[in-house]
């Protein structure tokens, strides 16, 4: 007796990436119509803020402006408080901090149609979007992202996630979020890092899918370099349109292997990873683009001038193209085992992006350590005569 | 300038439930064929076993028969341990034995092209799928339920949790599992009390979706009650049918608030809770079935005839109609307050689904307490006609 039923069913997915600026103002309706559409009749649908404490820091008078939002326009009740947690890796390697704001959705009494709002950068809204994916089985989500990197890139994208045991993201789920506002305001107070090394993820897009883009980022690299804010913001929602297109086509939910979007991502994990974080993930993803990109030229299958443009544009965007930590000399250099890792990662077998020219990327399923070395020194040696 | 970027897609999900009679046999190859189709060239998939105490004592030899079933078999890599949870509200209760799992998946290096298997009751399976959901953002599940309550509705769905802070379920997913294995020889050494009660979701569904499998409990109410087993196979598989249909055509994720699959439920999970879970769910559930039921019929809904027939269904299965704690005096009755909890559950506006014929449900958004009251007092007089 060997008998079954079949399952299957398709589940819709849709949401939208808002551009704005001053996000929170009472003369910006933006959010107060996104609630006014969702209104369900009998219901008090409520929100709870989570809020990056950096970004509260730079923007003092944020809170209270939040307040006045919601005191302003009563559609949706706002909770008694707002949940000030760190930035950076460290809100992503303490399950403190994702059981507290579980335990704070319990408190507020946030149900399943009430709202989980995240403020931050791509740390936080991965930390906040897992809460808000498991408390109830998922409370609504709502992301505001304040960085570069996490506007064009991880902000509007689906995972989420926490660090487990020094193991990045082990934890998380595929969760979309029922919308994403950019507020261009919150990138006037960045860093001249945090602003610099967003770009990279734009880099990356263009160099694997879209050629008039890289062309663009040559063309606009001075005034993003001198943060120019229209330039980027245009910089972001391409970067970001290119990523909500990769994520519809492909294989949303990657129960695939395929990791297109991993270009130049190997050696930039293992990197930050070796110098313990104090590469960041931007600055890291820029040099390990350089060193694919080089490979690639050495494999054959762009030419020397696209290497030379793809390199120039990273330097022109500010970035450092290769780091001590990047250095191949042997079989056995620390930063190859980002090669085995990134198998591992992947389920044992290999699969890396490079390039056939600037805008597409094919994959293959090896690296040769000596090729790589070889792109290793050539980038070493580049870097000097930029020196 | 309000600008915008719109996403939208649809993921699709697939999942088959297999019916079998010693799922580990080696003479059996329905789990190895399985396994075959899956596999990935150039991947060593693995898979990790968590089982539940009380079916490991129940089975005395079902380790060694999973050690030996993957011994002969080889396709997929059998962790070196199974891991064992105890069954029942336990293993949701405490956060430990999901964050053990998870760590147990890390430390096997089960990534997500292999296989997380939980076998057990409800519970087990509710809390081990949360575990496979998050850990690297979804490992590949398998359910092997072994109560007549798991094969025919929990197991075979989409939902996992755990409970958080006496709520039932408050940390969860969605998450279809990759597939289901109904094995009819674990339901050969359940309690008495076990085996009757999964069948008050048959009877639930029957009522709610399908009048004709109604007329088949009716008919079979006597070989059920007896412990026949291919009766019960088939009683199993049809609610599993419903159960799968409805989960297809309606919202599987429950973005909104109709819960027609909760009928009889308020008052269940109140009940539930009143005694300290001496009452188990589906004994609860048979006695929320009947004052609904009754209810109905109160209303005019449904006649006096088709009243009895459900009550005396309930019966013949063997089940209580009644408990102390169902009995309504006053508008606050200890039991009422079972309507305001579910409507906090579902986020403000109460949603209850009655009945308008055998095999018709329909809902409705209020309870009027006086008829509650004079539903209990019926079942009351008409349990003590019965003893």
């Amino acid at each position: 007796m060997h008998d079954y039923l079949e399952q299957s069913f398709s589940v819709k997915f849709e949401y939208r990436v808002h551009f704005t600026s001053g996000l929170f103002d009472t003369t910006n309706t933006l959010l107060e119509d996104f609630f006014k559409e969702r209104q369900i009749e009998g219901m008090q649908q409520k929100i709870l803020f989570v809020l990056d404490e950096g970004v509260a820091q730079s923007h003092p008078g944020l809170v209270d402006k939040i307040n006045a939002y919601f005191d302003h326009f009563k559609t949706v009740k706002l909770a008694e408080n707002i949940v000030l947690v760190p930035g950076g890796e460290k809100v992503k390697n303490h399950s403190y901090y994702n059981e507290f704001l579980i335990n704070t959705v319990n408190d507020f009494g946030i149900d399943r149609h009430s709202y989980l709002a995240a403020i931050g950068g791509g740390s936080v809204l991965d930390m906040a979007g897992l809460s808000a994916a498991v408390a109830h089985r998922g409370v609504k989500h709502i992301r505001i992202p304040t960085t570069v990197l996490s506007q064009n890139d991880s902000g509007v994208g689906v995972k989420n996630g926490v660090n487990f045991k020094n193991k990045k993201n082990f934890m998380g789920t595929f969760a979309p979020p029922v919308a994403v506002f950019n507020d261009d305001q919150f990138l006037t107070t960045l860093t001249d890092r945090d602003w610099r090394s967003g770009m990279s993820e734009a880099v990356k897009v263009a160099l694997i899918k879209d050629a008039e883009f890289f062309n663009w980022l040559e063309l606009h690299a001075f005034d993003l370099s001198k943060r120019d804010l229209p330039t980027m913001n245009y910089l972001i929602k391409r970067c970001a349109e290119l990523h909500l297109q990769h994520i519809r086509s492909g294989d949303p939910f990657e129960t695939g292997s395929a990791r297109p979007l991993d270009f130049g991502h190997w050696s930039a994990h293992k990197l930050e990873q070796l110098t313990n974080f104090e590469v960041m993930h931007g600055e890291a993803v820029a040099m390990g683009i350089a060193l694919d990109s080089v490979y690639s030229g050495l494999k054959g299958d762009i030419s020397a001038d696209e290497v030379r443009r793809i390199i120039n544009l990273l330097i022109n965007l500010g970035f450092d193209i290769t780091h001590p930590m990047m250095e191949v000399h042997e079989e056995n250099s620390p930063l190859l085992l980002g090669l085995d890792e990134f198998r591992e990662h992947l389920g044992g077998r290999l699969t890396i992006t490079l390039l056939t020219a600037i805008g597409k990327g094919k994959e293959v399923n090896e690296m040769d350590w000596h090729l790589v070395k070889k792109a290793s020194e050539q980038l070493k040696a580049l870097n000097l005569e930029k020196a």
